[in-house]
Formats: C-alpha cells, structure tokens, sequence
C-alpha cells in the first residue's frame, strides 16, 4: 500500500518557517540539503512515518522561486511512495491522470520519481516515486 | 510528539478525485459524511498514519466553495494532532504565529480544534487538533 513520502511545502525562508515546526510542534529537522542544479535549498522534517519537505529557492531561476512569485507560499506537492513505479506510470494513463513523463525519472536520495500534471489530480501536484534499496 | 492528523484537499468533485487515490494509488476510502452546518461532504482516506481529507462543497455560500472560487482545487490545510491543545495556542502567541481563536472550538470527530492563520505559518492554513478520548 503507497504511503505519503513527503509534503513538499514551497517557501521564501526555512529559518522563518521552523517558528511553526520547531518552535511549535517541537520538532527538529533531520536535515538540509542543497541541490545547485535545481537552485533550491531543502529542509527535512519527520513527522510520524512521513516528512514535511520546506522548499526554499536560492536564486530567482528556480521552480521554486516561478511557484512563490505566481502562487505565494503554501503547499506545493504530495509525494507517495510505491514499488514499481513504472506500473503507476502505466495506469495511470489509462485512467485519465497524466504522468509528466512515459519512464521514471532520477530523483533526490536515489529514487525514481514522476510528477503527475496536477489539472488531473485535483490541483494537487502529485508526485509518485520509488526509494531503490 | 505531534502526528499529522490530516492533509485536507478542496475539491470539485469527490468522485472524480478518487481516481487518483483509489484508482491509482489503490486505497479505499474508509468513509464519507455530510456536514450540513458547514455546506461540506469529507471523504477519508487513510494512508499510513496520517489521512487524506476530500472536502467537497455541498452548497455555493459554503468555505470550501469561496476557496475553490478563488484558489481552484488543491491543497486546503494540514492539521496536527497534539495533546493539551491550550498549550500550544499559548505558545503560538508567544513565538509570532497567530491563533484564529483564544480558547479551542469543537471540531469533527469529538476533537477541539484552532486554525493558525496562514499568514504566520508560511501560506499553509495550519489546524491544531486534539481528540477526546
């Protein structure tokens, strides 16, 4: 059964954003990374047996940074974890969602990754990946 | 430690969402209930620990249909779910983030409820919950 890998949540500030995870709800991230290619610094955050993803550009090219100009901050993507992603990817066209690409896609911490277009899951863009052991 | 309670997701149609959850993610909602003071049908769905909430409007002048007016589908709010709710709206006030009420309301399934504005908490509209036993 999937289970939701993160929340991506789209912001001008990690540091900002942590009064509500850590000076609220008390808890620590379990890291940062930044990943040059895509202009965007990540903070991670366990919550129960998924993660809040803070997703912070680091130069005004970034997605990120397109994503906070048009939509402001808030809630960017939901992620699910699945083994065998290329059969979600397969389904998924037979039933009127749109993957983003035909195969799977490298993503961060060596997974395969696709998006879903978001005009087919409810404005909620939607990404599908698989964690390689 | 807080869980996420729920991840609440506005939209148009419940039938046509759960071609992404059940269709494609294969899960079957665990039920559906209308809340006629609030001009809403929710559907849950759990996923691992946490859920997902389709929140449909049932009439125009509800909340849900002015969000869908002005935002369209997506992602509503997150709620987490803590013990001794009071606590944490007193130290929201303390750390900048703004409690929509003093004292919690009564919210679905036997829970006390507060809404944290989401100007203070990074776009996202950020439900505290505690559930009675």
């Amino acid at each position: 059964m999937p289970k939701i890998d993160h929340i991506g949540i789209a912001v001008k500030s990690i540091k900002e954003a942590l009064k509500l995870y850590s000076g609220l709800l008390g808890i620590t991230p379990a890291g940062e990374e930044t990943i040059e290619a895509r202009g965007l610094r990540v903070c991670f955050i366990n919550v129960g047996d998924t993660r809040i993803e803070l997703l912070q550009p680091t130069r005004e090219d970034s997605e990120v940074s397109k994503f906070l100009e048009t939509k402001g901050e808030g809630m960017h993507h939901i992620a699910y974890a699945v083994e065998n992603i290329q059969e979600y990817i397969d389904k998924a066209k037979t039933i009127g969602l749109k993957p983003l690409s035909e195969t799977p896609k490298p993503g961060a911490h060596n997974t395969l990754v696709v998006f879903m277009h978001p005009k087919t899951t409810n404005g909620v863009l939607t990404e599908i990946c698989q964690h390689q052991h």
